[in-house]
Parts: structure tokens; C-alpha cells; sequence
């Protein structure tokens, strides 16, 4: 029900999704009425497939989350986190309230045992393919400790969606000297270098998208990923934006677009920001993916595959495992 | 001396901005004999307009500002800022290591009375025209009160270079709900809320480029700032690679490519990073401003012209009008 159009959305992302991955299996949460009109004929295309799940409320897009999470005991957000929690789901995904999706799975599902703050990870898209990168927005002055444990379960994501053994690890800086940075990015490289994961060291801004090397995974604090994120959102906008407008300068530029339309349109597409939308709760007892809230049926579906490929991969199993290790490792230490 | 190419960019970019600037004199500083010998007919074509400022030792991109500060005090980065300090230039203008120049120039210049923190401060394009935005990682760890000082000083720069009466103030965020953000974050927004700035409240990342309204200074950390200016950096070189890559795909593309030339070089022309070259250092009792390293002639004439234009709006007296009488209403308060 959540995002900025609801089931306008997911619904016709969710029936792509179920047409082309054949192993697929979806219970639609939120108000029965109006998901039974709208599933009425896939109903008997899916049969077993797809189901429906009544949920009375929906969280507004800027409710507070600690509002949604008490007064919205029933909305389709808490219903599929529960269902998770209850085993009948393997994951859930949404475009809701960022904010009250997160305290809501934390609230239902609990943290890994060991891990302090939930994280949230996401794919994007670099000159070398692309890079995973977190944390993007769920915590703020994040420790040199959380930075550590960000990385550890980054690097389990990475390794099951890329089927990659040893991801290169960077901890995002403002230079890539020793010296820079504040006391907690200083204090986090001390932690992965003495790690077994695959650290390459600091790494500036601009290797999120085109950096010298390739780095499958940045870790950073929620603040500043954020900030990150959204720049990187902002510059394609702008760009784009400008590359229009001086298509349609005038009846010779105009042309010049006609002619070098194809050519635009596969640029448009290798970047275009729908192949990357879903971000991946972490360090949860179970999992929940994040969709761009003013995401369309085409970015909605990218966010229901990775739903579906970290669940064939096991990644919260895989996390848990990893920390108790961690921490194992630790105690006799 | 400083930047990747040293004299071989300075030089032409200065011999240039004196052709186009009648009313600009320029102090070369560094290797007397290399500067000689690129110098020679300009000594003669600009006579009094142009001269030479021995110093004997270069300041290396990598070295640790503080050693350079102890052990290069004959630097080229270092007479330069002396003679803004002496009153015999207006400003410096340097490539170089920018820590080092920092550092030289908060110890040669001194802050402005009042100003606990330096900020760095540059101007991005947005679809809206610009944005300047402060800091950009002369600080890591600003407290509200550093946020709320760089306001201060980011208005009154903006308020000279556009001359526009009431620049529009935001304050970068991970939301635009009040609920969002650190500590600091929230501190800052009650500062600049109570202030008699043209605060418009909180900005996400993707507005520093595209926003959904203009804003014209940007206030945030520098450690967030410079990470935010470094990807989209990054964004833009990827983008401008992957369009690259497209109209270079096959012989029918590159076709394309040929024809839209005229439009894909206006659209570069105006996403241009050189014609926003130049970050101005404030806070200090003289006006210090950092070309980015890897700048070409072109860009570097961007700094040279931002000086100047800094120069002749009196932009550090402004401010350091602005902190006295800010001081003075605390006092009475």
C-alpha cells in the first residue's frame, strides 16, 4: 500500500515479477477490497502463487515512526513484517516510510545477536559495473565499532548477490591519506586493517561512481551515505536535464536528437536508476527491502528480484553466522 | 608552483586572465629562474601588470601540512599568503596541496575575530543556475555553532559574488522533517532558525544540484560537504563515460555521434567543472582560494577571475563586519 502511488505500483510489478520468475511466490498485504479488485483475474492466472493478506491501516509517507509504529498496529507495513517474523514470508518489500519501515522491523523482528544498529545497503552503478554501498541512512554518528560491523555484514551481502569470495572493502574518506578524516573513520581503518576482511583502504566520494580502482563495497555512516546517495541522485538529474535541453535548443538540434535517438535511449537505459532500486535492511532477524518511494512498476519489480535473490542466497543466515563467528572469535581472543 | 602541472598551467591561465582583465596585476611566486624564462616576452607585454616573486622550495601535493608549515617557510604556497598578509596582494591563488595551504594560511593570516573554524567555500551547477556551498572539508566534526558561524560567512559571500540581497539558506540533511538528522544538524537548525538569515530549513543531497527549490548556499560539515562534492564529481565522470561509450558502440552510433556533435558539445560546454574552479578559504583575515589540483589553464583562470571578483566585492571585510556586529548583538543580549 505504501510508496507515492500504492498498489497503482506494486501491483503490476508484483504480477511481472510472478510471470517471469516462475519459483516465485507473493502475498499481497494491505486492504483486501481493493487488492481483490485489482488481483481479480491474476488470482486464477497465479492460483497457489498469490494470496492476499488483509491489513485495516497504511502508514502515511511522513508519519512519524514511533506514531506508525503505535497506532498503526495494523497497517499492510507491520502485517508483512509480521509475517516475516512468523516464518510465512521469507522477506518483505516495500516503498512505504523509510523511517517507520525501519523502526517497525526492528521492533518486530530484533537484531542479529551481536549487532548494534540495523544498516541499510543498496546497489550502485559505477564505471567498473557497480558498487554496493552502506550505511544509507539508518544511523547517524555512527561509531569506529558500527563502521566495523557495517563492513562485516556488507561484505556477506556482497559475497551472496555477486558470488564473489573476497569483496575489496573501502572506508569512505574525505582524502586517502592517513591523516584525513574524523576520529571515527580513523579509528574504523584500525579495526579493518586488522580484520581478515579484503580492505583496500580509504576512498573518496567520486569512486562511489568512477573511481580509480574498483571497490565492491564503501562503508560509511548513515549521514553521510545518505548525503551521498542523494548527491549522486541530484548530479544524473541536473545532467539529464541539461542534455535534454540542449537536444531541444532548436529545429537543428532537435534533429540531431531524432537522428541520435536509439543511440540516447541505450544511454538513458545503461544508467537509468530503476535496474538499481531496492535497499536491503541488515543486521536484522530477518529481511526487508526498501523501494524507492516514488518508484514505478519497472523499479518496483528490481526491488522484488533482490528480495528474491538474497533470499535464494540466504544472506540473513549467512550474516548471523558471520557475526557469531565474530564474535566467537572474540571471546577467546 | 603548486597542482599536478605547476607553471605549466598557472602561467598561461594567469597571461590570459591579464588579457582579458585590464585592472588585474599579478605577483608570480616561485623559482625565479622557471618563471623568467616562461615570463619573458609577457614581462614586456604587461610590464607593470606582471612580476616575480622569488621562493625557493615547493610544498609536494602529498606532504603533511604541518611539516610543510615547520619546514618549507620559503615555499611558494607560503611567501604568496605572506604577501596577502602584508598587505602587497589582495589574494592568493594556488593549485596546491590544499591541507597545507589551509594550515599556512590560518597560521600566516589568523582568523577572523570571533570565527572558531575556517570554511571552505565553493560554487556547483544546479538547474537552477548555482549553488555555493560551505564547507567542503576544512572541518570534520562541526558543531552547531561552527554550522551556524558558516552561514554567517557563506551569506556575505554569497550576498558580494551574486549580489542578491537575501541569499536562500539550507541546511543539508538526510530528511526535511525535523525529526531527521544528528545532533549537530538539529542544534544548527535552531541557530538559523532565530537568526535573521533567509533560512529555508533543511536540504537533501540530490537539491545541491536539482533540488525542487533554488537555494543558493548550502551549510554543512566539511567532512559531509566534501563527500558530497566528490560524488557527484564521480557521478558526473561516469555519466559523461557511459555517453561516451554510447555513441562510440558501433560505426552507425558513431555516425550519430558526429551529427549531434554540435549539441553534445554545447551540453558539455555547459556541465563544464572548469567554470566552477576555485574554492575560497573564509574565516581568515585575507582571501586565500584553492584551485582544484588537477585544473588545466582554462580552469585555473576560473580562480584567478573568482579572486578578483572576491577582491573588488571586498568580500573578507564583509564578513568580518558581519561577525563583529553579530558579536556586538550577543553581548547587548
Amino acid at each position: 500500500m505504501g510508496g507515492d502511488f500504492g498498489p497503482q505500483v506494486t501491483v503490476p510489478a508484483s504480477l511481472a515479477c510472478l510471470r517471469t520468475n516462475p519459483g516465485l511466490k507473493l502475498i499481497m498485504v494491505g486492504d483486501q477490497a481493493i487488492l481483490s479488485s485489482m488481483l481479480s483475474s491474476a488470482m486464477s492466472e497465479f492460483k497457489n502463487r498469490i494470496s492476499i493478506q488483509h491489513a485495516s491501516q497504511v502508514v502515511e509517507m511522513d508519519e512519524a515512526p514511533q506514531k506508525a509504529l503505535k497506532n498503526k498496529k495494523d497497517s499492510s507495513m507491520r502485517v508483512a513484517i509480521n509475517l516475516v517474523q512468523e516464518g510465512r514470508a521469507d522477506a518483505c518489500v516495500s516503498a512505504g516510510n523509510t523511517g517507520a519501515l525501519m523502526a517497525t522491523a526492528r521492533f518486530v523482528l530484533k537484531m542479529i545477536p551481536g549487532i548494534e544498529r540495523p544498516a541499510i545497503i543498496s546497489t550502485l552503478p559505477s564505471i567498473f559495473g557497480h558498487t554496493h554501498m552502506l550505511d544509507l541512512g539508518a544511523n547517524v554518528d555512527s561509531s569506529a565499532e558500527h563502521l566495523y560491523q557495517f563492513a562485516v555484514m556488507g561484505e556477506e551481502v556482497v559475497k551472496a548477490v555477486e558470488n564473489i569470495d573476497r569483496p575489496r572493502i573501502g572506508l569512505l574518506n574525505i582524502g586517502e591519506e592517513d591523516m584525513k578524516g574524523n576520529e571515527q573513520v580513523k579509528a574504523a581503518a584500525k579495526l579493518l586493517e586488522n580484520s581478515s576482511l579484503n580492505y583496500i583502504g580509504y576512498v573518496e566520494g567520486n569512486s562511489i561512481n568512477a573511481g580509480q580502482v574498483k571497490v565492491d563495497l564503501i562503508v560509511t555512516d548513515g549521514f553521510v551515505g545518505n548525503v551521498a546517495l542523494k548527491s549522486i541522485e541530484g548530479a544524473a538529474k541536473m545532467i539529464g536535464h541539461k542534455l535534454k535541453h540542449s537536444f531541444s535548443k532548436n529545429l537543428l538540434s532537435k534533429l540531431a536528437g531524432l537522428l541520435a535517438y536509439p543511440v540516447l535511449k541505450l544511454f538513458k537505459d545503461s544508467i537509468d536508476p530503476r535496474l538499481y532500486n531496492g535497499a536491503s535492511f541488515i543486521g536484522l532477524r530477518g529481511l526487508v527491502i526498501k523501494s524507492h518511494g516514488g518508484a514505478d512498476a519497472l523499479a518496483f519489480e528490481t526491488a522484488i528480484h533482490l528480495a528474491e535473490l538474497e533470499v535464494t542466497q540466504d544472506v540473513i543466515r549467512k550474516i548471523g553466522e558471520k557475526i557469531e563467528r565474530a564474535l566467537a572469535e572474540q571471546v577467546i581472543a
